[in-house]
């Protein structure tokens, strides 16, 4: 008798926001004509750089002809070009030295923070924000790492560290052992930041315990305060115990070309119960070779597109009225007596619902009443309950209504 | 302490086609003039067909204006175009009813024959062919339903099917209860098919048993003969009990663009423990909408277009080739008084190697002497031991030039 793996059966609900995406549809259905605006799922709304644009026009002519077609990508880990493109755009003026080996090309943040586990003992204490991104979790209870949810939908066995307010959003460091740890700054769904002298913190934690940082820097180029570290390995020594996952998706609107890295330095190690060190470089390499088989030609090079200096101008344009956004609703919302967090090196603004509403019943509310779409934040968590998460990647002309909406409920 | 996943340690050498690399590496380096010419991975060689470029183009101009732009694609599991393509073009025709609900869009059949023993329990035996695309074993290797590896590379646990010559390469029934059990027709290795009988048997075993049947399908559309299935589900009762595989890849020459697709009937039930039936589909679907984040949406368009009349002439055109270099392979090579399987209703070539060479020897001595690349049969399980694949899918003047230097050794 073929029997399924039961861990998914301990899973909440659906998928957050597959969760908003029905509750969207029942709305439609009953009211087709409403002009419905999202702040909700971190969608970008603005088109692909014209750098980006011709730089895909070209590799699908060169996938027509029999002298520059490309098939499989031999390594499965992406092509050279940009790997390198990434090693000395993203890292090297900021004074990192990350070798091309240590770099992984993939088709997505989500993909590579969920398949991160798989290379890890089923033993490992995860250590998790809380409010924090659905998938960081979700993946290590179908890996069997947790036990049963509890009435607040959280996990047996996981260590949560609760970011409020009062906390900056940052969390202390656990008293239990943990062994991964996952952070993510700028952060999703707060938009908080980390210092360098907090991600140090967190580096020596991880170095004194032999744990293992997977830190989430998919936001990165969100930060505008130039003493906020855009990677972890900024930070000495974070290299010996961190990997560090990117993406194209908000940088340069990737969200459906797809495609991301991750970076997992070659001289991090993790520990087979004896004791002997095991090299998690070759690790992540033979999990991709034997899961994946690479990323698309023509995605691959835009994205090496988005390193020209075209490229580069562009993708910063996009970013800047994002975070034209982002200053918008946060005056906006001040102005009208929320309470505001993140939305200044985020491009996610995090909001104390108001009238004490719990925060699905401040999203219906939203939604019957001005017709916008937020993410409840118990959604991502209970220290999420009470908050609401809106996102800057609409449209300016749907931000500046939806302000208008906020207005007038 | 932060251990490892140590299933990854009782994984053979590197993963087959990584190996080879390295040695075709070591001999470039030593030859770097020798004129190589690779009838070994099974990558494409034909450019994509205009209807599919064409497409592609129109839709990397949408991704640059506003209006015509995509992010992500909500559900995760493909644009409903797509689907209902698939749905109307590769099963209607042949009589089979798919619903798009049961087709799940993914980047690369790999991906979704590595991926799909997630949703299953770790205590169900698996059963492979031998010899084995080692994708479905390795897979398992690492999700821990095996002991360690015998001398022979066989992994306790795991149930091998033996197929040789004697049973024209289609396996018989196990003796031994299994719950999964993988099948690839047309065969990748041997390029062996399966009747429609021969798959009935099958389907009806696991009915009997409560197993389930992953059908890997991704050669179908290289089938010549009328009376061959093209899919597990022509079999009456197959939907209650089979998962099926497909891919672009080889259909369309994909391998560098990325478009696969698996069906997961919605009557198709797993189980608990405790004998409670479990609906695959949605398991399946909540596997992806945690892990994955869909498919680009320039590839699925071009994935669309090889169903458009244009599209489907000229993959069609694209397959002639390759199976033109197939019958140019098995005729040269069976003239030359080699054993030759396959070839007929594959793009692969299964050959006994000559001289009773083990098949890495034989790899070495065409390496060296011919400077033609194969994949040695023992990569592919100890029942390929003594065979040697040779793939269908090198530009024609390079098959012809290696069937000469082929004649000369």
């Amino acid at each position: 008798m073929v029997t399924v793996n039961e861990n998914f059966l301990k899973l909440q609900a659906g998928y957050l926001f597959s969760e908003i995406g029905r509750r969207i549809r029942a709305f439609k259905a009953k009211n087709p004509d409403a002009g419905i605006i999202s702040l909700g799922i971190g969608d970008v709304t603005q088109p692909l750089a014209p750098a980006v644009i011709e730089a895909m026009h070209k590799a699908v002519d060169e996938m027509s002809k029999e002298e520059t077609f490309r098939g499989y990508d031999d390594n499965h880990i992406g092509y050279e070009f940009l790997r390198k493109a990434i090693s000395e755009n993203d890292f090297k003026p900021r004074g990192m030295k990350i070798d091309i080996d240590e770099i992984f090309i993939s088709d997505g943040a989500k993909c590579d923070t969920a398949n991160i586990q798989e290379i890890f003992g089923t033993d490992n204490i995860v250590a998790v924000t809380d409010p924090v991104y659905p998938v960081y979790v979700d993946t290590n209870v179908i890996a069997g790492r947790t036990g049963p949810a509890n009435k607040n939908g959280q996990y047996e066995k996981i260590v949560y560290m609760p970011c409020t307010a009062e906390n900056n959003f940052v969390p202390a460091l656990p008293d239990e052992p943990v062994d991964l740890i996952y952070l993510c700054f700028p952060n999703n769904p707060t938009g908080a930041v980390a210092t360098a002298d907090q991600l140090k913190q967190w580096v020596d934690y991880a170095r004194q315990k032999n744990a293992i940082i997977l830190f989430d820097a998919a936001y990165e180029s969100f930060i505008a305060d130039p003493d906020i570290p855009h990677s972890i390995y900024e930070i000495d020594g974070a290299k010996d115990v961190a990997i560090e996952f990117r993406s194209f998706s908000k940088t340069a609107g990737f969200t459906g070309v797809r495609c991301a890295f991750t970076v997992v330095p070659k001289q991090l190690k993790a520990y087979k119960k004896d004791g002997t060190a095991v090299d998690i470089n070759s690790l992540w390499h033979r999990r991709l070779s034997t899961k994946f088989n690479g990323v698309s030609y023509v995605t691959q090079v835009a994205a090496a597109a988005v390193y020209t200096p075209q490229g580069k101008k562009q993708c910063r344009r996009i970013i800047d009225i994002y975070m034209a956004n982002a200053k918008l609703i946060r005056e906006s919302l001040t102005k009208l007596g929320y309470e505001v967090y993140g939305a200044v090196n985020a491009p996610y603004i995090w909001m104390k619902t108001p009238d004490a509403l719990s925060s699905w019943d401040f999203f219906d509310r939203l939604l019957q009443k001005a017709n916008v779409i937020g993410t409840p934040g118990a959604g991502f968590g209970p220290s999420g309950e009470g908050y609401f998460r809106l996102t800057a990647f609409a449209k300016p002309e749907d931000v500046k209504e939806a302000m208008q909406r906020f207005a007038a409920i």
